[in-house]
């Protein structure tokens, strides 16, 4: 019997220097997530690695690392599931990854997303970056399975695909995480949008956590760490600081909103030739 | 060489009891738009019939009918492009369909659509709709070439699945006409959301002219025709009372866009197995 109620604390923290301190920053938080009986940790996309191409090879760590081993130490000391936002990742093909984890309460690595469209833009007179740089993708769609049902993950800029939402959600994706890192270009303009887009064409859960501002940065995030429901309402929203927020999912709208406009039924796979 | 200005002129009319009357209505705004220099006239969806399952067997007629031929004749008489809405149509099978047709500047047929995914809704204390009753479903996407580039074509609900906005957008489409109407259930929640998160995905203009609202008909338009940039900004749109709204649409916004943050190039399809 899955539950019906997930709660979420969406952990909105200053990337610092040096990745111990996020740790402790992501170990605070689980601890008072138990306290407050929240279910599930997230953290924000690259929450150990400051958002710049250089760094992402050097700080690097496998699969297993010392920074996974401390995600999965603390989901597992507090009892809850860590989303451990995503860290960049060397993989056994020596090539560097921006890759998400999710941790179950026993600790236990349950998900794995390596970002599958890698973020190259280069808006005139706004934010440029070029992950491919530095970063390879990763290549396939990921979903895995938890009390509260079935969940999807991805990172960031694969959000603004609607065929891999469609592929996690027909999978049998309810809620969505994506530890993601707009900026002040792209955020403004399509964050929520993307979010709330998602949330209504899937009819399920979307949940975007970014870090904290920080104009020291040579990346500025937008923050703004969000979750909307399956009708694409927001139902919570931060501003650009660091902050924390706990959201409650009702499980149940999830079906309730399938049934009663029911778009995953309606497609019409035979005309899209995609 | 295409143009790089398109002006559209939406109207917003209240469907009469008559068809004549609303091809009057029609007929009027070709005659304006010719004086004001717009190149495109649009009309909403079941502009000529009132929205209800049962009228629509009873007042449907065959392509080259009556109703097509004014719209034809208005087309080429004022030298406009005319987007007429949708109107119920009885196929060569004995069907009847929810079609949108597009007539050019001299009148001649230069797309067809078929409302492909059928309204079938029945939201908790909200809307109760079945198109099914009396309604077959088309079997295509559809786009068209005109003097401002290939735009796409499809009839409200349509506009709910991603992967028919990201069909158009892939076959060409850098503006997309929909006819539609919500309603005061779903519209609220989602006519504006779908249009900025079709035009956000596919980088596209997203185009929605609706019928006025009538209390005193049985099915209650949201209204709020609406036009959308590549950006997925809003450029404007109405309240829910009768009226006309001219957006101007710059075309080398669309090549912009998506030279700028290249999604349909970043696209990955063998991750999504749809």
């Amino acid at each position: 019997m899955e539950k019906e109620r997930l709660r979420i604390l969406q952990v909105q923290l200053r990337v610092p220097e040096k990745s111990a301190e996020a740790l402790d920053v992501a170990e605070e938080a689980c601890r008072d997530a138990a306290a407050e009986g929240v279910d599930l940790v997230a953290l924000p996309e690259m929450f150990c690695c400051r958002y710049e191409s250089a760094r992402f090879p050097v700080e690097a760590q496998e699969e297993g690392g010392p920074v996974w081993q401390r995600c999965a130490a603390m989901a597992r000391r507090y009892g809850v599931y860590l989303s451990a936002g995503s860290m960049p990742e060397r993989g056994a093909d020596g090539r560097t990854y921006n890759t998400a984890y999710v941790f179950d309460r026993r600790g236990r690595q349950i998900a794995k997303h390596r970002k599958a469209h890698l973020f190259d833009i280069d808006v005139k007179g706004g934010a440029c970056f070029r992950e491919s740089d530095t970063l390879a993708a990763g290549d396939r769609a990921t979903t895995f399975d938890t009390e509260f049902g079935r969940m999807g993950l991805c990172v960031c800029y694969d959000f603004r695909f609607p065929e891999l939402g469609r592929r996690m959600a027909l999978d049998g994706a309810g809620v969505i995480l994506v530890p993601g890192a707009f900026n002040l270009t792209t955020g403004p303009l399509h964050w929520e949008l993307t979010f709330r887009a998602q949330a209504v064409f899937n009819q399920c859960y979307a949940v975007g956590t970014a870090p904290a501002r920080d104009m020291a940065a040579s990346y500025h995030s937008w923050g703004h760490s969000l979750a909307v429901d399956p009708w694409g309402r927001l139902i919570a929203q931060l501003d650009e600081k660091e902050g924390r927020q706990i959201v409650e999912l009702d499980l149940r709208e999830i079906a309730a909103v399938r049934e009663q406009i029911p778009l995953l039924r309606h497609r019409r796979p035979e005309l899209y030739g995609l």
